[in-house]
């Protein structure tokens, strides 16, 4: 496995952590605006609302989006809606796996779970809420250079992601593993699902708003997706196993006690190690394909290392 | 308040039942062969969303979606995919108003409620999925003379009509305001969302799947739309009132005793009736503008008095 590797190649040398900072940033300031352009007759739901968005988080999937869009060489204002709309259903899928009937999580990010600080009815409702709030900022806010038919394209996408075909249909099978001895290929097709499609999802949307362009580098992004998607949950559980609660901001081997397989418990923690380095790599090589050298993959390069190196 | 209505007019006599049994299978097919299309992986979750669906109800917004467009010149195979996502968010909605720390009912159209019969994590995350689908039928499902602009629309409004700024938004505000003393005003803003929006929804998409000539139609579409949303309501609590726990399939007076204010709490029944009645005019005057004149209105208003009359 790759220890230190440098962003700097044929293109120009690229600092991982200015740019997430920055995508961070905007993102956040544009979800914090569509919030604030909600009704306030109702403060609780909306604090509710504030408080999952809000409360931090890697905004992996925004960047993803970011990264892909401006890549292909679409601006960023084409690019904060979808970028919003998937943190607004990933916040929304958080506030309902942390409930107590599904992960039973008093911790997220080492603050109070929503249910713990608002009450299980608000924390459903505010989630029911933010997966319509993503269709909503999708369907209305300006892409200047999106074309409708894309815009289309890219609210299929994202329902395909979030529903029993993707991530919900991740989380149903995951519940329904739990203490039971499932096969690598279980484990890998709920992941896919659970973790995988959003992320892969984040860099369709990127590539769908970039029209024809898009659509045509849609093959490889899409292998580097997946690659990232899968090797993402992998090191979740390397860190479930060996993460300190203080940086994972949640306890440690919680999934195990819970009767989760992990990749960590199938495969031993160097087998699990040794699959993300693969996964690393695949993702690497989909970004070396012939069509992508026209493009700067730095940004994307240095957000499958992130997730092979990240401890939180 | 008119105890019998004769539908027949200028245009044709009119049989509401009839036309009521034909949409209902004709979006409960529909429905069946959308659920089939999802992986089969996890057998559960598709069990609880084909249950929660399939379970029956009267599809009364199904029948606003197929009417209003009928009405406006649309074949029924435009309104297949608006009626199917309408009803897919009111399904999700039910699952989760049912759930033990929102409402907490056991008993839904005389059967046991999703998590009763599936537990809670099922119903929640079935809910939530059902929520993706609706939008995922809307931006993906055939509507052959609908171009792409008006899906949009109509993406934007089912959005729009289902989160914090509609239904889920009415939802909180109603919980919020239990045991507590609130004026009318606030149980018609909390009913306007929790039941309206969603109705208003159904009329709105069979109005904007028929592009031009369907926003031109809107304004008095929308008055009707209002009007039937409350008054749907106000009949609810009427019969929670003094409906039979036999034909209403759920206990009475439930609503009372969980602390909600009711129409009949505020108004006695007998104001609550009279408001009933004004509501059913002022849905059946929105009907008899000039505008509207060059259509058949007989199933909307219809459709309005199904709704003053009905006893479940």
């Amino acid at each position: 496995m790759p220890d230190k590797i440098s962003f700097s190649d044929q293109h120009t040398s690229f600092d991982f952590d200015q740019q997430l900072s920055k995508y961070q940033k905007r993102v956040e300031t544009y979800l914090s605006s569509a919030l604030d352009k909600l009704p306030a007759y109702n403060t609780v739901l909306l604090d509710v609302m504030r408080y999952s968005t809000l409360m931090g988080g890697k905004r992996l999937r925004p960047y993803l989006v970011y990264a892909t869009g401006q890549m292909l060489g679409l601006s960023l204002s084409n690019l904060d809606a979808p970028a919003a709309a998937i943190e607004c259903i990933h916040s929304y899928s958080l506030l309902h796996d942390d409930l107590p009937s599904m992960d039973n999580d008093d911790l997220r990010r080492g603050e109070l779970t929503g249910h713990v600080k608002f009450g299980e009815a608000n924390a459903i409702l505010a989630g029911d809420s933010l997966q319509s709030l993503a269709f909503s900022i999708l369907a209305d806010d300006r892409m200047p250079d999106v074309v409708t038919e894309d815009r289309l394209a890219m609210l299929s996408e994202l329902a395909r992601a979030s529903g029993a075909t993707g991530m919900c249909g991740g989380q149903a099978l995951d519940m329904a593993s739990e203490y039971l001895d499932i096969s690598l290929e279980t484990l890998e097709l709920i992941h896919h699902h659970k973790t995988g499609a959003l992320l892969r999802a984040a860099v369709r949307l990127g590539a769908l708003a970039a029209g024809e362009t898009g659509r045509k580098a849609l093959p490889w992004l899409d292998q580097y997706a997946k690659s990232i998607g899968l090797a993402f949950q992998v090191q979740d559980d390397i860190l479930d196993e060996i993460g300190e609660a203080r940086k994972t901001g949640k306890k440690p081997k919680s999934d195990q006690q819970r009767g989760k397989a992990t990749y960590p418990g199938l495969l031993s923690l160097k087998g699990a190690q040794k699959k993300m380095a693969a996964l690393y790599q695949s993702s690497l090589s989909a970004l070396t394909v012939p069509e992508a050298s026209v493009y700067n993959t730095l940004p994307l390069q240095a957000c499958a290392h992130f997730i092979l190196e990240r401890h939180y």
